[in-house]
């Protein structure tokens, strides 16, 4: 089955945007938890969380156009801080609850049962519940020309983690965590290691990393 | 387990990458393909491949810093035009094998094993053995200053799809299509789907469209 780019254009715009939206494969999902300076907690899912560089550490959102209330975005830029939390298989389905309209006074947090934690003083919620959290503060924000999405860089300035999570090379073991992938607008999908791979060199097959080396 | 903000900085570099890596859960795995003016062609892996709209449609893919050669950077840039191919269960370690340094000249297609495919004139090579093949003209970059990295826009002008795995609401089946996940660096895990839940409203819970709504 094949689309050129007059029959994009023409598809049904639901149709398109689940289509672009599985198009690029399977997306991170985690919530996004930030506070307004009245003290409206807010909690939001978000596919679009994205590695931007270890040195320094930073991390990125990409938010839709500011055509709509969004109490996420606003909440950032007014207190400068927030917190990505993953979402495991418990999690999920309260957290695709965080995406409906609720008003902007209500706690997606108080409406799903997530429980908003403090840690350390960091000014911006976690989500108790999450195996990884991470506190970001608002670094720049790149507007993007072509249709009004934004995207929003922050310094990553504090990690908690699940006990047992961190292999002793840095990485995080995503699937004893139970981290979800997010598929497309409303589909979650939980992933089983297949393999870590070596470091690729020309002319000799990468073997795994289980094997020991 | 935690790390404060001085205690990621003072981090070993690896092991910060690795953590950094894998800190915002799973990424999309896709082979990106293209040729120079001169004709020779490139495949690389990249775990960057975003979503940034459906109207009209964009994907991103963000390049680390142009301080060493960048093949698929610089083939885009001079030509206009590379493809999006993503990774099935099948590929994945010839896709992690295109990330060994192969001198310019050398076809990480050939070195491979995976196939070089020219459909209807697009001036890049997709992967014939991929399953979800897009073509992408360049559409425009945004250079982030935080640390040289680059977000590079492209517009889909063609897709072609494996039979099948494309539902009746425009979404692409990726767990029937076996596609993976990046875990990291090195890591590549196979999703099996959970759920797709139902568009949130306040006050009810997400049901599930497998139900049949």
């Amino acid at each position: 089955m094949q689309f050129s780019d007059t029959e994009l254009a023409s598809l049904p715009s639901r149709y398109r945007a689940n289509l672009m939206n599985t198009l690029s494969g399977y997306k991170p999902a985690n919530l996004i938890g930030t506070v307004s300076p009245e003290g409206d907690e807010n909690l939001a899912i978000f596919n679009s969380a994205l590695h931007v560089g270890s040195n320094p550490p930073l991390l990125g959102l990409f938010f839709r156009p500011l055509t709509v209330r969004r109490d996420t975005y606003e909440n950032i830029k007014k207190t400068g801080y927030f917190t990505i939390n993953a979402i495991s298989k418990s999690l999920f389905r309260k957290a695709h609850q965080t995406s409906a309209k609720y008003e902007k006074e209500v706690s997606e947090f108080e409406a799903t049962g997530l429980a908003p934690q403090y840690i350390n003083g960091f000014p911006a919620p976690f989500v108790e519940q999450s195996p990884i959290k991470v506190g970001c503060q608002y670094q720049n924000e790149y507007p993007i020309e072509e249709n009004g999405t934004i995207l929003l860089l922050g310094a990553v300035k504090f990690v908690a983690l699940a006990d047992g999570l961190i292999g002793s090379d840095g990485t995080l073991s995503l699937d004893q965590a139970g981290i979800v992938a997010a598929a497309g607008l409303d589909g979650y999908a939980l992933p089983k290691m297949l393999d870590r791979l070596s470091y690729a060199q020309p002319g000799s097959p990468p073997h795994s990393l289980k094997d020991g080396a």
